[in-house]
């Protein structure tokens, strides 16, 4: 097994587990667990696959890789109980596998010889796609677009580390580590200590009047 | 004319009379009812075509197929004021449609020769992603997500029927039957006599005293 | 540069600065700009490609598209502030891509000789699918959608005028300039003088009784 297809199939496994969690916020049944764990498994795998116009998507080429998916919905499904909290448990396994999905994104670009653009666009797209089809969905606000939360800005920073490792000459996977360990790095800043970038701030309405300001 | 490429007409037909009583709940104008109903007619087969990289998405090789969504568009806007209850017409309509799409899904991935995890795939998608962009375009909620509803496991129990009339060593027109029967069954048995899986319950939260117990 | 990539080009810049603008009403940072950018600049001409099977999709083939895209991000970051109403920036610049975009879309399916019912569709798809993505993904009511507004119908319009301008011979540049002019028009006129379609009216309903009604 390549880095790549370990990367592919640890990132379906962890997302999966989020997309279960999701689920479990609406009381599906356990179809709906598997049907919600699988897109959000492979939602951003194939959107790459897609755009880059691969032979295959990776899980009609493996199949098998469906399965890690399907045991995360049951484990999830009879095992969420146990859980203190749930919604921390999705921000943290969601951290996890954005930062294996990222370099899995990167990776396949750059073993198409693709330009730095694309290695950029295919990581943050192959990292963020599964989580917001899975939000989408499941109509609960998507993470890459909550206020205060770094998260399309760590896959973009963690892409950005990928092209500029393989920029100064080190291997491919010494590439796909630096993306990995920069997006987990700051994703998990980003829930533990609040790290934010400046957002965007709406002028304040001009004073009307004396009384009214 | 194939079985396979019946079953197409029939699922892009009935399903775009859901899209279009959908789009009536959204008070569009007739070009809305087109957009709606060819989008929810086509969703899921198009996914299906692109995600099994077949040569052209089943419409683009045959555009008149096309005609059969319009028409229904057309029919919804200009007759839809006679029905007593429109969403039982969306429903019933709705099952219909999935009923024939999930063998339709089956079916183009038997015929490519696909894994058996490929071909429940394809048959869960085919039918259940044109009401679902239907739903997530108009903001309804989307009926395979719903509480209490026997939507994707249908999908998944027609789809698992059809694979096991397959290994059993029947020809592919029977499992494709049996994938339609099992489904509707399923589906049908869920909106009138309420059948339902068990859902994931939450913990109920611990008594806090005797007296809140 | 052809016509058909000047037309994907300047359609990825103006729907960039929608994009942002949307981005900037959720107060997100500057790679959510970025984000929310590049999903509605190339999302339209995105469908097209996968749908219609081209070997590359258009911004794979040339990513310096994509720095289109980042710089309007990062001009709305800095600059919205100086504008007086935003909902009225963002309505007509994506009336101005809208008719930059079905003509792109059209052209397309044309130069790959696909049956005129086709070039209706890509011109369609790729006008709607960019802002329609931006929309749900930023939890807004889709333009596309919205009751009294001609948008999929403006569309429509133009693609049909492109499709009986090369019927009647002219060449295909003339057919794109009257694609894009009969979009332009009728969408500007929803807008400005709030030109309609008639919409579908729901039936009143049946009086109870004498005082209820």
């Amino acid at each position: 097994m390549t880095l790549l297809a370990a990367l592919d199939f640890a990132s379906v496994a962890v997302f999966a587990l989020t997309g279960a969690l999701v689920a479990s916020r609406s009381q599906l049944d356990i179809v709906g667990f598997i049907f919600v764990a699988c897109l959000t498994a492979v939602g951003g795998g194939t959107i790459r696959d897609v755009l880059l116009n691969r032979d295959a998507v990776f899980w009609v080429a493996d199949p098998t890789i469906l399965l890690a998916a399907v045991a995360a919905a049951v484990v999830v499904f009879f095992g969420a109980h146990r859980l203190e909290s749930r919604y921390r448990a999705i921000v943290w396994l969601d951290a996890f596998a954005l930062a294996i999905a990222v370099p899995a994104g990167v990776g396949v670009a750059m073993g198409m010889g693709q330009h730095w653009a694309i290695m950029m666009v295919m990581g943050v797209a192959t990292g963020c796609f599964g989580g917001l089809l899975r939000d989408v969905v499941c109509n609960e606000v998507p993470l890459v677009l909550k206020q205060g939360e770094v998260y399309a800005t760590a896959a973009f920073a963690g892409a950005g580390a990928a092209v500029a490792v393989v920029w100064f000459g080190y291997p491919a996977d010494a590439a796909l580590l630096a993306c990995a360990g920069v997006t987990f790095v700051l994703r998990a800043g980003s829930i533990a200590f609040g790290w934010v970038l400046p957002v965007y701030k709406t002028r304040p309405p001009r004073p009307q009047s004396p009384k009214q300001s």
